[in-house]
C-alpha cells in the first residue's frame, strides 16, 4: 500500500525548475551570510550589536529557504505515500517556525540591549503577521491533516484555502525580506548607499535574488500538469468519498 | 457570434472577491493622496519637492490598481466575446503603463532637481524590473494575442506563460509599492517612525492594505473554477484546433 505499482513520471522541465529553485535559495543564504560576515561584522548571540545579525540569516534559512521547500515536498516526491510527505512538509514547515523564533528571539533581544524601540516598521508589521498566520496555518495543517481526526468533506473544503495561503505566506515572507534589506541598508549606509558602495550593491543582488526565488517557486506551484498525482489507492479511497458526496458540490480528487 | 445564447453564471463568491479587490484598491489610493496630501505638502509638477509626490500616486493608480483590474477583466466580464474583454485588458494595462510613466517622469526630475542620485536603492531597482517587464509582456499579447499574425499553436504555448508572468509582475509592483513606502518613511521621518507618528502609522496601514489587495487578487486569479468559461463560438473552435493538434501536448480549451 505504500507505494503504488504505476509510478508516475516526473514531468518535463520540473526537475530543472526545482534544480533552480534550490540553486537561487542556497544563493539567497550564502549571501546573506556573506553580507552579515564581511560588513555587518559577524555573528555572535551574546554581543550587543551582533546579536541583531542572527536575524536575517535565521529568517532567510527559515521563512524563505525551508518554507519554500516544504511547499515542494509534494511535487518533487510524487511516488511515496501521502502520509509520509504530509508528515515531512510539516517538519520543514516546523522547522522553519523554530529558525524564524530564534531570529526574532535576536531581533526583541538586541533592540532591547540598544534601546531600539521594536514594532513600529512597515517590515516589522509584515514580518509579524507573516510569522503569526504561518504558526496558525502550520496549526491548522497539523490539526486537520495530519491528526485523523478531521472528516473528510471538511479536509476537502479547507485544501484549497491551505494551498492557497501557504504559497500566500511564502510570498509576503519574501516581501517581508525586501523590506528588511532594504531598512538594514537605510539604517547602516545610508550616504554610501546612493553612491553604490559594494555592501549596498551586495544586497540589492540579494534582494533580486529573492525575486528570482519567489518567481520560481510560483511557477511551480501554479502548473497544474506539476501536481502530485494521486496514487491507485488514493484514487480509490477519492472515489469512494466522492460518491457518499456527489449531490454536493464536486471534490477534485487530488 | 458576438453574445453566446448559452450564459455562463457568475459564480458564488466571485462577486463579493471582486468587490473586496475594488473597496481595498480604492482604499490604497485614497490613503497615498491623503499621505501626499496631509503630510507631504500635496502635489505639484512645477515644484521642485511636491513633484516627487506626483510618483507615489501615479504608480499605485497604475501601476497597482489599473493593473489589478486589467487582470480581473476576464474573470468579471464572462459572457462578453473574448475580443472586447481582450481589447479592454490591453486598453487598462496601456492606461497603467502611462501613468507609470508619468510616475517614472516625476521621480527622476524631482531627483534631478534636488540633485538627488538614481536607482541605486532597491526599490528602485525592483520598480524598474517591474516597468520594464511590464512593457515588454504589453508587447507580447498585444503581438501574439490581439493582432491576427500569430499562429493558434503559438498564442497557446505562449497563454500560460503570459497568465504567469501578469500575476508575477502584479505581485513584483506590490512589493515595489512597500519598498518605497518603507524608503520614503526612512528618508521624511525617521526618528517620528520610531515614536509611531501618525503619518508612520498611516502609511503602515497603507502598505497593510496592499498586502490584502495583493491577496485577494492572489485568490480571485487562482481559482480554477472562477476562470472565464469559453463561449460557444470558442469552444467550437478551440475543439477544431485541438483535432488538428492532437498528436501535440494537450491544449486548454480556456
Amino acid at each position: 500500500m505504500e507505494d503504488s505499482p504505476a509510478r508516475s513520471p516526473r514531468p518535463v522541465g520540473l526537475t530543472s525548475m526545482v534544480a533552480a529553485s534550490q540553486v537561487l535559495g542556497l544563493a539567497v543564504i550564502i549571501l546573506m551570510g556573506a553580507w552579515m560576515g564581511q560588513y555587518r561584522g559577524g555573528i555572535a548571540w551574546e554581543s550587543e550589536t551582533l546579536q541583531f545579525n542572527v536575524h536575517p540569516l535565521c529568517m532567510v534559512i527559515g521563512m524563505v529557504f525551508l518554507q519554500g521547500d516544504a511547499l515542494l515536498v509534494y511535487r518533487v516526491f510524487r511516488n511515496e505515500s501521502k502520509r509520509s510527505s504530509k508528515i515531512l512538509h510539516g517538519l520543514l514547515h516546523a522547522l522553519a517556525l523554530v529558525l524564524a523564533l530564534v531570529g526574532l528571539v535576536a531581533v526583541f533581544q538586541s533592540h532591547q540591549r540598544q534601546g531600539i524601540p521594536d514594532m513600529y516598521s512597515l517590515h516589522s508589521w509584515c514580518g509579524v503577521a507573516a510569522v503569526g498566520c504561518y504558526f496558525i496555518q502550520w496549526l491548522l495543517g497539523l490539526g486537520l491533516f495530519l491528526f485523523p481526526g478531521a472528516s473528510l468533506p471538511l479536509r476537502s473544503r479547507y485544501k484549497a484555502q491551505h494551498v492557497f495561503f501557504g504559497v500566500f505566506l511564502l510570498l509576503l515572507s519574501l516581501a517581508t525580506a525586501l523590506l528588511g534589506i532594504l531598512e538594514l541598508l537605510l539604517f547602516k549606509i545610508r550616504d554610501g548607499y546612493s553612491n553604490f558602495v559594494s555592501e549596498g550593491v551586495l544586497a540589492n543582488i540579494l534582494g533580486l535574488l529573492l525575486v528570482a526565488f519567489g518567481a520560481v517557486m510560483g511557477y511551480i506551484l501554479t502548473r497544474d500538469e506539476w501536481r502530485r498525482p494521486p496514487l491507485a489507492e488514493e484514487l480509490a479511497l477519492s472515489m469512494d468519498f466522492k460518491n457518499l458526496t456527489e449531490d454536493e458540490s464536486p471534490v477534485s480528487p487530488h
